[in-house]
């Protein structure tokens, strides 16, 4: 079986890795903010790696049933606790997992943690923070946050749950009045949750209708974890990916909860029936929701960060194609023929994949900076950030969700037939992922909400006024102490991001100056190449708001409907073009400050400044040529030197490929993919996986003997 | 629980198919060919849908194990088997069921019939036919098709297994000589086949390499089904899809097969071991992947219909936001709030859903002139209409597939939430048609296939030279019975698809008149559209023909090298631009002939007519706006206009999009999904089915109480 010592992959590899301009460990710093971060990581890493329930096998799991994988992820997610790490690695740990392994989805722990906990956090009065947080930090009760229902998710305002307030009991009566109010997808519901948040429309003793409340309401008790009386709950059923999540529904049945279980920070209802709204700032509630978002973001980079290192490692040690053919039909020597070409190496290859690595950095950037943000806000309190802080989030989110989606399906698409195959780990990120483009908010519905706040910028003028003013007024973010500078530098950028549109207010009705400098200087200029993002993001925003106003104005549709039904569709464009300026802008912001704090070396800040490049022409061959050329900033010549500089950037970072993936850091036991392998040895691997597929058990299937043999030698197929 | 009469979403259906401009039915047989078609199909159905194994449960499926998916799907064969339809009637059973449900994929099924069988007829001797159909065709043999191997997929000629002839024994000996070698992801192979067509490199007793032939090579004992000696056999293992079906791999260990187990129409060795070449025309083997390629433009047009009809069905139901908000936190009456807003009627919905429709229409029609074109050249065997009907026919499967894979993830996308449900019906569909993006010849392969014969078209002159001129002598079309008139329609698109570029090749350095008609002219006007999407093809040709030249120049790479490593991206985008135009030039002139033959009423055509409308407005906004702005074909004024009226067209098509869904005829059975239910019922039964999933069948896991319980109330997350 021609046992070589090292087989031609592992040493393409490592030639990969010997032309690399730069050192990879070193940019892994500078990513992850600190020496004493990686190392860290390192440490915890190996400790796991060391452990057999968590280190191994992971990669199996795709031979196991849904109800297979479920017990195993609890039987981890156990593990982690006895290994008795401290709460921050812990977290780190079941995070580290979350593609393909995605122990943190056991059950309903994520959304315990994640949702269950901040909604009491965020919802609950003094009293109401100390009879449950204890409880439900230490897991002594599992919730789960059931807000959506079978018939609405996107529209909590016609949430259909019912909860009725008695005064003569004191209790709510909980009910689910229709197949449609039942809550439906909830993460942990299904057979892992003792409690839940229930969302529900409040009607006091009055009969007045009092708007969505939050109610805690007990599912199973606790000793027999059965389902309390009056309560119907399970499982969802299989899903796309998510196997290792019980989603769960939950109807009620005229269910009874104590007046003390609504939560009761912002709205109360008192034992006399009379319900108050209390004096705390009701938007403060957008907290939880904005943590999530930052969060999301981060994953989207996570995500290309894995799929762009299973693709670029086995793109450089896949050959196929591109040597001469060797002998044909007729008559030819055998002679070893000369090595094939990497796939890495064709274009086609390139500007697919390379644009990626570049997207996984430029929306850690992004993440890094929207967290600096997000930790200001926390900070002070300060509600009039919000607004700006709000549309942000929801742009990003909504667009490096789908980046990233798409993204990992396209590395997928890279690896050709291997890809398809759950030993390259990359359907399974897919599956895990996709579902961030629709929770945490929609991405068009997402996306909308931030057109919002862009017609708002665009009517604003350019003094801020009212709400929006804080923003500027922020204190500096460079003060404070965020993860790393080159966040810093990135989170600037979001410090008053609808200032451009601002501007543009003032000059709706007219057409920007063209782009004054030559085709030659836009291409070799990230700056200018931002400006020209800039306003193609400015122009779709102008015509959009126009397209809207017009609507309004002729056709004599309401506001709403105009919006809904007549502009959204330019609406939508408009804020994928903010959110792709701001990507763009943030990236090129964290390499500038990486330049100034002298992060690295020179090589390592050329590497990244390259990949900086490529990200921003990206974004131009995607986002500004059509729209720029309408507008006429820009002439055809400018868009083809756009173009033409992108391609000619390619060999640059295909050079540097192995190196900018190997710079994420990510271990075999994170990546989870045969073709993904560090050490370069697919081929091997793949059999040996194969062969451990449970199919292969037995020779012969009893299916083959019951079902095909009846039939052989007769069939008429 | 709220028990209505008939629920609000299927009275919302109703509503749909009562508003609608035309005959579904009348419209569906006008796709299909004939009203006895539909006919015959629908008795088919219903024999079917009566049937308990193959007729019910269906979508209970995704609640099993992989094994017990393939299990049952042989059994599903088996029956259909049974049911003794007619051999054409079978076909037609097993093709029913391919997405979703995938009958014919049940073990290698599909592969024995689509693959095994054709391999023998086209590269068989008439003895070895004689000796191997009859086997074949009644499956006392079953057999693959192996050619992929692990390290080679792609580029056929660098396959690494070996045949080398042994005169004294008159056999071959095969073999794997490296892990590489081995055969990886051949369908059927795995578990089900007893034979395989192998794809090996000869080498004669002279030790001269004869290139790749074709072996038949029994794997398995015909009474025990084991593997005979020498031969390792297995699954592959889980994938993303296609758990019906046991892609296999093959290990030969030094296996010998008697002479006449390699194909010999076109090649032979004799017992004396000398090779000869037979005169049959080689490039006749071109057939099969030809005709592969056909039946998978089809699929990609089957996949489309089934994920619209889901998707538009399902948004015409889903009622989510647009209504006043009813009571806020102060206090309000309860009283029957107004009905929400159809997700369908939100323009961000209908940008992305309706031009799917169209689409799925297009390449319906894309796929019956492509059909007919493969008709003409079986009929006719004239070689010389090859390399058009070879690049058409590859531009076309690439574009077509690969719109149809990212179609059907948009679609569950626009579903929300329950998209990501199996109910659905959409991972599955997604999952199952994914891979014929890749096999069959990978999509960015195929599409540069199709430039080599684009870059050639160029550089032929007006005139047609040599091989490419019997394309347009080829018999009318028109005079034939192709399967309805408006595939004759679009296969006259076909007839001659490079003239346009062999005109350009004249023009390379003079650039086109610019359009000369107003914005408004262009807008209202597909035949101008037409032209501007023929025109953009041509730019991009010449553009990425004068790349390659340039590079070729310049650089002084080698013609191979400067195509894949520094002009492919070009390349790639010309041939999807031409695929583009050749897609939407089938629909146009498909509508054209079926108004000129009024194949049905004027409120019919109309509706198809405003459906072709907008696939071409699509078109021109996807691939023509930045290329004809920059080759100034276009004005800014024109490409808004394009977009403006593409806008303007949604609302009549959204009136009739039930309508051009239940045109395509599917019925639940087919579509295997809850929300796409043709009554609309989608909210009782997801909750039906759901309480049938497997973690429903006991209150209380077995793994919660072995590994959450112990944690409880000791965690540290
Ligand atoms: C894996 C997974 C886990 C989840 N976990 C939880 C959980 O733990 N707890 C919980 O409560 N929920 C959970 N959910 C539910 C999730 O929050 C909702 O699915 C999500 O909010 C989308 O809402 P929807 O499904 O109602 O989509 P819909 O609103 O029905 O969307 C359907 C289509 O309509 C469009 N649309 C809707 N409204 C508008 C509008 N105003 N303008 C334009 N277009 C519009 C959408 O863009 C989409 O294309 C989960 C969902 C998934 C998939
Ligand atoms: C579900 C499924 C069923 C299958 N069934 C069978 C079967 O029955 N029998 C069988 O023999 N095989 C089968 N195959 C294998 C299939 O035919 C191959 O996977 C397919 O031909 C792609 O080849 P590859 O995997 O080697 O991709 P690769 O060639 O390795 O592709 C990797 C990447 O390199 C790129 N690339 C490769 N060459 C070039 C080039 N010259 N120019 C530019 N880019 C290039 C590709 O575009 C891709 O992005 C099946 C595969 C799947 C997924």
């Amino acid at each position: 079986m021609g046992e070589k010592e090292m087989p031609q992959t592992s040493r393409d590899l490592e030639a990969e890795r010997a032309r690399t301009s730069f050192a990879p460990t070193e940019l892994n710093v500078l990513l992850r903010g600190d020496a004493h971060t990686v190392e860290a990581r390192h440490r915890l890493l190996a400790r796991i790696a060391a452990d057999p329930l968590l280190g191994e096998g992971r990669l199996d799991d795709s031979f196991l049933s849904r109800a297979e994988r479920f017990d195993k992820s609890l039987a981890r997610m156990r593990r982690v606790h006895e290994l008795g790490l401290p709460k921050d690695e812990a977290f780190v740990a079941t995070r580290l997992f979350r593609e393909g392994g995605a122990l943190d989805k056991a059950g309903g722990f994520g959304l315990h943690t994640g949702m269950f906990v901040p909604t009491i956090e965020l919802l609950g009065s003094d009293e109401q923070r100390a009879t449950w947080l204890p409880l439900a930090r230490s897991c002594a009760i599992l919730g789960a946050y059931a807000q959506t229902e079978l018939a609405h998710g996107t529209n909590l305002a016609r949430l259909e749950t019912t909860a009725t307030f008695d005064p003569r009991s004191d209790t709510f009566e909980l009910h689910s009045p229709t197949v449609g109010s039942i809550k439906w997808w909830p993460g942990g519901l299904g057979k892992w949750a003792t409690h839940a948040v229930v969302m529900a429309q409040l009607t006091t003793a009055d009969g007045k209708a009092r708007g969505q409340q939050s109610f805690i309401v007990q599912l199973r008790d606790l000793r027999t974890h059965l389902p309390l009386p009056g309560i119907e709950l399970g499982d969802i059923g299989p899903k796309m990916g998510y196997d290792r999540v019980d989603n769960g529904f939950l109807r009620l049945c005229r269910v009874r909860v104590p007046r003390a279980h609504m939560l009761c920070r912002h709205a109360q209802v008192r034992a006399d029936g009379s319900f108050v709204l209390s004096s705390d700032n009701p938007r403060a509630v957008y907290g939880t929701m904005l943590f999530i978002r930052v969060y999301l973001v981060e994953e989207a980079s996570l995500a290309l960060q894995h799929a762009t290192t299973i693709a670029a490692r086995y793109s450089a040690v896949r050959r196929q194609g591109g040597a001469p053919t060797g002998a044909a039909d007729g008559g030819g020597e055998t002679r070893p023929p000369p090595l094939e070409r990497a796939v890495l190496d064709y274009q086609t290859q390139q500007t697919r994949l390379l644009p990626l690595i570049a997207a996984a950095y430029a929306v850690h950037f992004a993440a890094g900076a929207l967290r600096v943000r997000y930790d200001l806000f926390r900070a002070s309190q300060d509600v009039r950030t919000l607004p700006d802080l709000h549309a942000t989030s929801a742009a990003l989110k909504s667009f490096t969700t789908s980046l990233a989606a798409s993204g990992v399906e396209t590395c997928r698409l890279l690896c050709g037939g291997h890809g398809y195959s759950h030993a390259s780990g990359l359907p399974a990120l897919y599956a895990e992922f996709a579902p961030s483009q629709t929770y945490e908010g929609d991405n068009p519905v997402m996306l909308l909400q931030a057109a919002r706040w862009i017609v708002k910028q665009l009517g604003a003028g350019a003094a801020r006024q009212g709400e929006g003013g804080a923003a500027r007024d922020a204190p500096d973010t460079r003060g404070r102490s965020p993860p790393d500078g080159a966040a810093r530098g990135a989170a600037a950028v979001l410090a008053d991001p609808g200032a451009y549109l601002r501007d543009a207010g003032r000059a709706v009705e007219r057409a920007s100056a063209p782009y004054d400098g030559s085709p030659a200087e836009l291409g070799g200029s990230a700056a200018a190449q931002l400006c020209a993002l800039r306003e193609a993001a400015r122009v779709l925003a102008v015509r959009a708001a126009a397209a809207l106003h017009a609507h309004v104005r002729s056709g004599g549709a309401p506001y709403e409907v105009a919006w809904s039904e007549r502009a959204s569709a330019d609406l939508l464009e408009a804020a994928r073009a903010h959110a792709r300026y701001l990507l763009a802008a943030c990236f090129d912001a964290a390499v500038v400050e990486a330049h100034a704090a002298r992060a690295a070396s020179r090589a390592t800040l050329g590497a990244l400044g390259a990949l900086r490049d490529l990200h921003v022409l990206s974004a131009c061959d995607e986002g500004c040529a059509r729209v720029l050329l309408e507008s006429r900033y820009l002439t055809p010549e400018h868009t083809l030197a756009l173009r033409a500089r992108l391609l000619e950037l390619l060999p640059a970072v295909r050079r540097d490929a192995v190196g900018l993936v190997d710079a994420f850091g990510l271990t075999d036991l994170e990546l989870n993919s045969v073709l993904g392998r560090a050490d370069g040895n697919v081929y091997e691997h793949m059999l040996a996986w194969a062969r451990r597929s449970p199919l292969n058990a037995t020779h012969v299937l009893e299916g083959f003997e019951r079902h095909v043999r009846p039939i052989m030698g007769k069939c008429t197929l």
